[in-house]
């Protein structure tokens, strides 16, 4: 599958080494030791291991590596600041490329749209409140690049109770904020939840929740940190289906090789030294900071959820295959509605990224209207084309015997003969695609496939109300005004 | 909650006794005995045992409890043959009604669509081919309803190459069928697999999966078995999040008291005595028989489904108030839409029933075509329901840490502290909602709410066939030309 | 089609001499004479004609008549008073048969529908408040049954700026209401809109158009009248292709025989006699007769409307013969979905019937829930199946030359050669059906099939607020907490 | 509205007069004589004209206009061959602008994307056939863009009966096919129907309808040619409300300037000379002649529908201030779903030409999968959007007295009185407003807005067999392979 060429990138193996690190990880009420060991664990670690795989291969050197434009050199994308909109098309690829790979979320994209929301931020506050955020900002990434570093972007609290802002909160706590100011730094308590990529990170870029408004200033902190330093406790989310990973056999994981992860990160008066500071106290630039992430993040599920869909689309092209019933007409019409909807979702995402835009900084921005319309729609089509692959799977994906009974001397063999059906057909190739369907449609990439397509990168209701924000109806109440002759006021 | 009233009914207890038999079970690869102190197992059975519950109590005595035609003592109407309309609709209020009391599968219904099915297929059977199979029925169904015994049903063979007709297949056993015949019964082969309530069953009742042509004879079969007998093997369907439910601790489960199952059941050389054979090769009867039980069941779905929906829209109520997000107007109108939803399927079992009609048997079926419609819908809505229970439930349903962090002495307060929300609000409470809310949308609820809801009593094209078959297209395309003065032909 | 059997009934032509009287009508800016002949009324006469016609023939005797518990004579359903689930069910099935004989909205639905809301309303409010109106309602209502009148209902208000109620309105008028009370009767000013029948009935039933508050007693104001007394001005609303029926060619038309209508109707100053007065300052009644006749009249749509799409599926799939696309897999596929929209709007219609029950007035009505979710799907699947509709019948619905093109002598054969499909298909039938389609989708008859389905009965957003006030949500949230075992407060 | 520049472009003054011509046109039976005069045609043509007035206007310079890559002279875009990805984007972006500017179909894209087509199916059959069409075809085209000349494309045949191929017809002339070989030249016999700018182009370029077969030569042929030689008959499309445009008053036309129209163009035995034959024969490059064409069209779709997408957008913001209804949250969201609906198909639009790619011939292509997935789009969400603008809009849409009634000085000042909502606002705005929205959603305008959205550019299904085809199943099936270690073949 391609040749690994030479260069200054941190191989899969170098990465590994470079994450067993200590930290402060709980799971099932325990404190977790070399977590990458884990078998829960392991999956999202060989998700994020392929991303450094890809990246040395030279038939996707295109997509998966770029050159700096701070250094020159050669670097993965995931760690560039964009600096045209082929750029942001690329990254969509990228994405898209990453998913089919590995059928779940590979975590990376988090730390790289936080950097590139943060480069043209800092630019901006730096001009209008004389700070010298970009520079940390750059000197901070800059170290990124040159170790080739996987980092996580920790954006949404935990809210305590939904329908008070943040300062009327009973507990202080329920937005991350800062509580104590030192000479060379700050201290700051609270927690960042949904975070996929923190544990298997090195580093994590942190960013305010919500608009700030005045009286708030204390909650608009944004910083760069490592994920194991002192005061830091993650526990790791209990999702569907996560300790069939734990089981001697390994089919009825499903996807027994890559997966996703949840971890929720308690931050417990937690030291940021000053250069690693990017905001604070800015509330005026808090709102642009988390519109301009969500933007770039809601580009970026217009490519890995579309990769994804790839990979649930062929298993269910495959398991048609394998039940007899690909020549039906009503199966090849709900595959091609199932590739519809996938290439709308990546349409959406090439679109906003096409029609990107050079901020003041210098580096690209998606346009921002498109991409909270593709966030949308991956609010919807991945439940439907899960649906589908349901539908066309049969219910066996939730009917079927273990594959320690598969594999069972005494029944093994029966069960063999009741579940083999075309002639060729291996039962095996058969267990092992039904798992696989049920994985990303109820187990736990169904976690990342769908809920996360709900919520990751905010939630439906968070793009409309950006959507209802950019589209400009003046302008086409104009438009109607102007064809009728009526009088605009 | 109601009082009980002595009646000749089985107690919950007294059922629970009664399916305590040694049968040849097995789960993971290992045999199971006294299968019903199995945690796995033992929230279906539990379920069942609702029935029987609410049978005793007397603010349920309409719906649960009728008169038997044939022996005018008060039976549960899980045993009952429809009599009237208003039967019809009570079955569909029942099915609702226990829904909303288990929010799973509670496995009841197979059995009874299939003796009201056969009671008019034997009596027409009969009529035709000068056989006793009628009389054969009554007698086995009388003991049912005398000793109010839980019935399943079997029908769903596992098929092989779909794409080939039974007698086409590879492997004969593809569908199940009479290998030897007898002078006191016969022998018959096969599997039949998406069982749901064999193993808590006393008995089930065979049927064949499909319309037979000539040439098939001998897998157009029907009788009654009890499912302990020699040459039956069950295997335990695996499905998600199953084995939380052998953890230590319970909320983790979602429900923890209800759930479902599904069973993969081998007839090796089974022996049926003649007595308990209900169709034995007729042919021309066999379509009809498959399709008034999918009538009957796909009926059933209008309520049961329903009710489960009511507890997911009630879940989803609660965690929108322990989220503070209630009054958001975006977070109303997406409830009243799940109600929506929930409501239209409730109303297409029920008009389904209320144009029932009488056989010439006596008994009562509902309307085919609305039936059909009835279970097209269900193989939609209740996914669009979970979809917006999961929107409004929020990513916290798959981040969370497991109940044993948040009972963990070290970091169980702060988790706590981090999960708490609105004034008076409970986080126990939120953390078992938000489980609950999991359960139904990606657990081991979703089988049944989901993929079952698209699976069973036939996949989404069956109804469309049905659908088409039973629209009478002739008489549309006449309306039109009479309006428009067209000669028919 | 049936024999005429001799009944107390008008007939159609009775029918017809009886409207025959003077009105104040306007149209194009005309004052419109002896409008029984206009071209453009005349469909919409027929289709009333077309009630009267059906109930005279012996195979639709059960569904259009009916005893009425008043006189004990035999009358014309549509002006019964329910007295059983099974006259809310045939009502459901009457309107169906109705729509598949015309196409079209028939009109004679809203006073039926009014009727049976006063006939429990006035009962109620004379209990608590000592009023007669229950016993005037019913010598009113004595007479319609006696004469087989035509009786319209008239709710919509023209409500001025909709952000403001009744009583802050700029204009009073804007919601109708009591101008002055005489010692004989009232004096009412304002206008009534989207009124489909007023001008092809004997009498109207006047009502208000939402809950009144205190304050806005004058406009809580309900009455009978005959449809031509003074003071009445009535301008004929311009619809879709109206002007059509007054050409000399009638295949342009569509549907040529039947239609409906809109009238914009003033109230400058009218009299009321006090024996008509149904209602006159009750506001607590109020706001239970507009949701009562909201609930009748959505009930209503759940079989008038599936009867004009069975007339429009008839007519696709002629279509699709004439076409020679009628093998094709996707063309069924598309016919099965519109079937099953279809019947799902049937079924909601049938069930909100079948689960109605008696008011202490000893009427019957149906179930508010799902008559509120019957009409909530009416808002949306006639337009998805008027969807498929143009795509199964093709481009040439909007791009077809005229009738009088296609009976010209110099291009008629021309264009005859080139509309020629299949072997033995006549081109003036494909043209009449083309043009039928076109009719329903976006010609003067999609007005009644989707806008009028979008608005009539109200608007979908008060459906959903029915929805929101029906649905009983602390019952489904303790259900959840049953099961969970949360404490309820 | 931007200042008018010098440049070598046709003012619109120029073009009307160079359309004077004399053409065989009939309508409504009788032949046409002036028709740039006849009401019902002038809106069409001056839509056109708004194309000629925009590429003379600065601030559209770059959307309208660009350099020939043929002469290096400021051309009209739509006489462009496609040089670059940006080429596509921008006809996308110029498409909007011109829906914008005129809410109805602008025509001019048809022979637009038959160019860009012919461009590159030319050079390839002349590089495998040694033919010399692609020289022809840059002469023919040379001279369009000379002279700034309005050219159609041709391709939908009348097809007789759909089930049989071209050669299997009872009449050969139910596809446009070559009668006649002369020396100079062929002549064809046939019709090409549903063409919208026929009458208003000079030329036109005839297009095969499908991809054709040995023995069905005669069928693969393609040239351009002016509208008006011998032997061509035009009839005009009826469409929906056509006749208001013949009206005294202009508002109840709803879009009073501008508008769509249709055109049923009939070939009997025309001649076509040697020099502007651009395919003849070559069967095996036909299905690549359509689909190109076909995808070229497809993307056209995302940028000309989403352009009047935002004139319908813009009236029902603008209705629902008029009705006092803005501020309510579920029109707002409303408002939110039918931009979201509208961006998707522009999303899809620009996404097509972003990923676009050069052909041999030099010139670019958009993705022919995407371009697929575009319309298929569009085939349904202009029907969503209208259904949501009638919602919004209300009833008074399909209810509302003629114009001539609102000026009548009897009852026009009535009417005035209740039509009149919120201060400020005025009458006849509101009804300009309503009678537009009409215009779009059922009136003539909706003919283009959606159910050319449906079948323009092909049919729902020919986009899901495009969409089958492209599609790499295998590609998707390895992808699953390679993660579950299933074996290839």
């Amino acid at each position: 599958m391609g040749v690994k060429i030479k260069m200054p990138l941190k191989s899969p193996e170098e990465y590994l080494e470079s994450i067993k690190r200590t930290v402060n990880l709980y799971m099932f009420g325990k404190k977790i030791d070399e977590f990458w060991n884990h078998p829960i664990i392991k999956p999202s670690i060989n998700t994020v291991m392929k991303i450094y795989e890809l990246a040395q291969m030279e038939e996707y050197k295109d997509l998966m590596t770029v050159k700096s434009h701070l250094t020159g050199k050669l670097i993965n994308r995931f760690t560039h600041i964009h600096q045209s909109t082929d750029d942001l098309i690329k990254k969509v690829k990228m994405q898209r490329l990453l998913g089919q790979h590995t059928a779940c979320c590979f975590q990376r994209c988090v730390g790289f749209d936080a950097a590139n929301t943060l480069y043209s931020v800092t630019y901006e506050m730096d001009k209008k409140c004389n700070t010298d955020y970009h520079t940390r900002f750059k000197n901070y990434w800059l170290e990124v690049q040159e170790q080739d570093l996987m980092v996580d972007g920790a954006m949404t609290d935990t809210k305590g109770d939904r329908s008070k802002r943040p300062k009327d909160q009973a507990d202080p706590d329920a937005y991350l904020h800062v509580v104590e100011t030192k000479d060379d730094g700050i201290v700051v308590r609270g927690a960042k939840v949904h975070q996929t990529g923190f544990l298997n990170s090195h580093r994590t870029i942190i960013m305010p929740t919500l608009a700030l408004r005045p009286g708030e200033e204390e909650y608009a902190i944004s910083f760069g940190i490592d994920t194991n330093v002192k005061g830091i406790t993650m526990v790791y989310g209990r999702q569907s289906c996560d300790t069939r990973k734990t089981e001697p056999d390994e089919l009825d994981i499903g996807n027994f090789k890559f997966g996703g992860q949840e971890v929720f990160v308690i931050f417990d008066n937690v030291f940021v030294p000053r250069e690693n500071i990017f905001m604070n106290g800015e509330i005026d630039f808090s709102g642009e900071l988390v519109n301009r992430f969500g933007g770039y993040h809601r580009q970026s599920y217009g490519g890995c959820k579309a990769g994804v869909g790839d990979v649930l689309i062929g298993a269910t092209a495959l398991i048609s295959e394998y039940n007899g019933t690909d020549k039906a007409s009503h199966i090849k019409d709900k595959i091609v509605e199932m590739n519809h909807l996938n290439e709308t979702l990546y349409s959406c995402g090439i679109a906003c990224s096409s029609l990107g835009f050079q901020r003041e900084a210098g580096n690209y921005e998606m346009d921002m209207l498109l991409a909270n319309v593709c966030k949308q729609n991956v609010t919807r089509f991945p439940y439907e084309i899960g649906r589908l692959a349901e539908d066309i799977a049969g219910g066996m994906i939730c009917t079927m015997p273990s594959e320690a009974d598969i594999k069972s001397e005494e029944i093994g063999p029966l069960i063999e003969k009741y579940l083999t059906t075309c002639e060729g057909m291996c039962v095996e190739d058969r267990y092992k695609v039904l798992r696989f369907i049920e994985n990303l449609t109820m187990g736990v990439a169904s976690v990342s496939y769908k809920t996360e397509s709900m919520h990751g990168a905010g939630s439906p209701q968070a793009q409309r109300i950006m959507i209802s924000r950019q589209v400009d109806l003046e302008k086409k109440k104009n438009l109607v005004k102007n064809i009728l002759e009526i009088d605009s006021e």
